[in-house]
């Protein structure tokens, strides 16, 4: 007679590895906003690839779902489970090992559960740079940022997590191993089939380890704040610092007046250095732009060829950072966004990719169609001007106009994403589908794609057990 | 009653569009290295997507094998119809109009069959650089280099042609048309189905339109060339070199000096600019650097930095060529390798990706092997070495010996591909599968590899017409 698949569960990895406490639970329940709450039969920590292999195998044989999770800081609800409380909670974050550090081939080999913060310090103690930089690094994992290709601050330079990713191993959904760890930067062998898990949330099979690719440590930096009369002009600079700074160029932050409002509101110790005033209007944008060298001989010689281009085209030439004290100020300026944004309470978030030249007219779009929906709304707008990503946040000041708000978030929505698709943009740049976005999926997808992504979903996962519900919604 | 499918193309093409005549098919039967020989029941050379859609679902409906091509430049014979007869070669050269640059978004969308030259002259009227680089550009195809995820000169700095695909249109196997052309550099819409036919070889579909990167033209240019005692001190360098220039390098050669003999001795106008000796001795490398920028003041910049950094080490910094003449004078010697190696006469080829720590380990095993083997044997090594990629080819000056040994060539391939695969490395690194080492792939890909790419193509093309033969062999 067959074990319930707790016991099983509980043989296999040990009962301290299944929890089963809804205290114990709990943390893996929610998502970290608190916008989404599941429940689930067991949360289970693996440790090695085989007992990944192993549960994917045990659940699969009992027709139980499996919801891999990761650091849990998805900002879609990709790694909660739904309210079933049928699913097995999947947390990969006991296995955390470094496996390799190659730095004369420029990579490292790390499980899923490796954070940010461990590859970097990883990469960092042989004088390597891994690029990948998110807020919560610390707490983000390699598995999660990979199955969610997670972009962040340094995409202009070292390209999203996809882009990082040199091998991959795998555990499938029929609890198969998958492997191709190899450290190779060209490798035409068939199919490239780690492109089929990074970015499928879960849905396509289990991610336990992965190479990717390091970077030369920037030895130096330099940081440029414009302060400008519009979004057009931050395109442009932006066209004049990539002339100029090319692959030393390693950020590309736009961030609107409005945006700036809440820092200084809500962290009144940011200030910006050297002297510099806040722009004076409320339709005014900054733009900030950082570049990285080996030496500060080569920062001089790249700030004053950007000092030259911009006397060349009549510009400004902005406040040119150099100290790292200064630099900082306005780093955390620019990292003091999250958190200004949270103190100030609830709005409709939407993370945008359009084409870069088309930002301005977006920004033109979106702003008319939705001043005309809603009079007085706020927009918090800023983002990576350099990968045409935007966050566009929707609120009002006042709390009863924005509980209001929130509560039409689907209309507001529904307006932002249709000049988005308009202008050929994207209704999910950085952050993922999960469960939050799966019916805008839908109704954005380009014809036949869903059907496509659907047909390899049955191939691999014939029994829809594998993170459910996340990506192509509630159908098998 | 149905007419023949000849009948039918050439009513949906018009006749001089489908070409039956064994002159007018010549040229399309057989690949550009005069290796493989095919023949075809028709070449068809449509003009549009529909067109593309039109001849698929025929072909399809009457069973008929569909072989795509493009410049007819791929190395593996991915491109050439078998000697069945029964296939309809899809020629996609007359497809070749560049829909849409966008200088702003740094993005140019072409069809299939735009050459890499046009590409290039597109983006240049915009200022702009489209990286790819191949010897034989004025005849690689848009299309084809995405087929066979091309990767050349650059790819250190720029990528594999995988890494500067944003959006893609595709014939699919059914005739159906599945396109997503945009321009987005973040778009976390779903599984990247893209991803699916970069590098498919045109097993899953026929690509008839793409998206790509482009990027700031560099003003100026520099070029070291460093003469080295072996090819351990080439990876130390090349280290040293990433540290100093980062994102301002644009290529790191490696060259053996056996392989620079065969260009003095074919090429004698291929000189050393600026007094320099050739190398020594037959087991020295030389490594060429190139660094690109905006301008010469941020170039002398970086050229500083590299003298500082190879005093630091006790090393020589090499022949700084600064002047575009010299920089000429020894792009001369590496892109005369290929005419070089044709002019000496047939050899055994590998075109191997290893990991970039891994490569003195690889030339010396490799070449013990082979010199056991085959005592007196001339190895011919150059490659792209930030890439962990190695041309390496085989061969015997004297041409009775040498006919024994491409006699051999299974026997010497399988020594080669050992060493590979023991130092995880790649069989086919840039040049892809196509028919020629579809034996090898299966010898050497990760257990299960095989069979996920074989569902694939199964999933896409059940009657498994697309191609066939290709990457994945003889079977369906």
């Amino acid at each position: 007679m067959t074990q319930p698949l707790i016991t099983q569960l509980q043989a296999a990895l040990g009962a301290d590895q299944v929890l089963m406490d809804p205290v114990a639970q709990a943390p893996y329940l929610k998502d970290w906003r608190g916008r989404y709450q599941g429940r689930a039969l067991a949360v289970v920590l693996p440790q090695t690839t085989d007992q990944v292999a192993d549960v994917a195998r045990r659940c699969v044989a009992a027709n139980t779902p499996i919801v891999p999770q990761g650091g849990n800081t998805g900002l879609c609800g990709g790694a909660t489970p739904d309210q079933s409380g049928l699913s097995v909670v999947v947390c990969m974050t006991h296995m955390n090992r470094i496996r390799e550090v190659d730095a004369r081939n420029f990579s490292i080999t790390a499980e899923a559960g490796a954070t940010l913060d461990d590859l970097k310090a990883a990469a960092d103690a042989v004088n390597r740079l891994y690029p990948l930089t998110l807020g919560a690094g610390h707490q983000s994992t390699l598995g999660g940022t990979l199955s969610t290709n997670a972009g962040g601050l340094q995409v202009l330079r070292y390209g999203m997590t996809r882009d990082l990713c040199l091998g991959l191993e795998v555990v499938l959904p029929d609890g198969t191993v998958w492997s191709k760890l190899a450290g190779l930067r060209k490798d035409n062998t068939g199919f490239d089939l780690k492109q089929w898990f990074i970015g499928a949330e879960g849905t396509l099979g289990l991610i336990t380890a992965a190479t990717m690719k390091l970077y030369p440590k920037p030895a130096a930096r330099a940081l440029i704040w414009l302060d400008l009369p519009d979004v057009n002009e931050a395109v442009r600079a932006h066209e004049r610092a990539q002339s100029v700074f090319a692959g030393a160029q390693t950020a590309a932050e736009l961030i609107s007046v409005p945006t700036l409002a809440l820092v200084r509101r809500h962290l009144p110790s940011a200030t910006l250095p050297m002297g510099a005033s806040w722009p004076a209007s409320a339709d005014r944008w900054a733009l900030m732009i950082e570049v990285s060298g080996n030496d500060t001989a080569f920062l001089d010689a790249l700030l004053d060829g950007w000092r030259r281009a911009c006397e060349r085209d009549g510009k400004a030439h902005g406040l040119l950072a150099t100290r790292e004290a200064d630099q900082q100020a306005l780093w955390a300026v620019r990292k003091g966004l999250a958190e200004a944004q949270k103190r100030e309470g609830l709005s409709i978030k939407h993370d945008i990719g359009l084409p870069i030249s088309q930002i301005p007219q977006f920004i033109d779009e979106a702003s008319v169609a939705l001043e005309n929906a809603y009079p007085g709304i706020r927009i918090v707008a800023f983002g990576h001007i350099g990968d045409g990503n935007l966050h566009y946040n929707l609120s009002y000041a006042d709390p009863l106009a924005n509980a209001a708000l929130l509560a039409k978030s689907g209309e507001a929505n529904a307006i932002v994403y249709d000049v988005v698709s308009r202008l050929g943009g994207s209704i999910a740049a950085e952050h993922g589908i999960g469960q939050l976005k799966t019916d805008w999926l839908e109704a954005h997808a380009p014809e036949g794609s869903i059907a496509l992504m659907q047909k390899l979903k049955t191939l691999l996962d014939p029994k829809g057990l594998m993170n459910p519900g996340k990506v192509l919604g509630a159908r098998k």
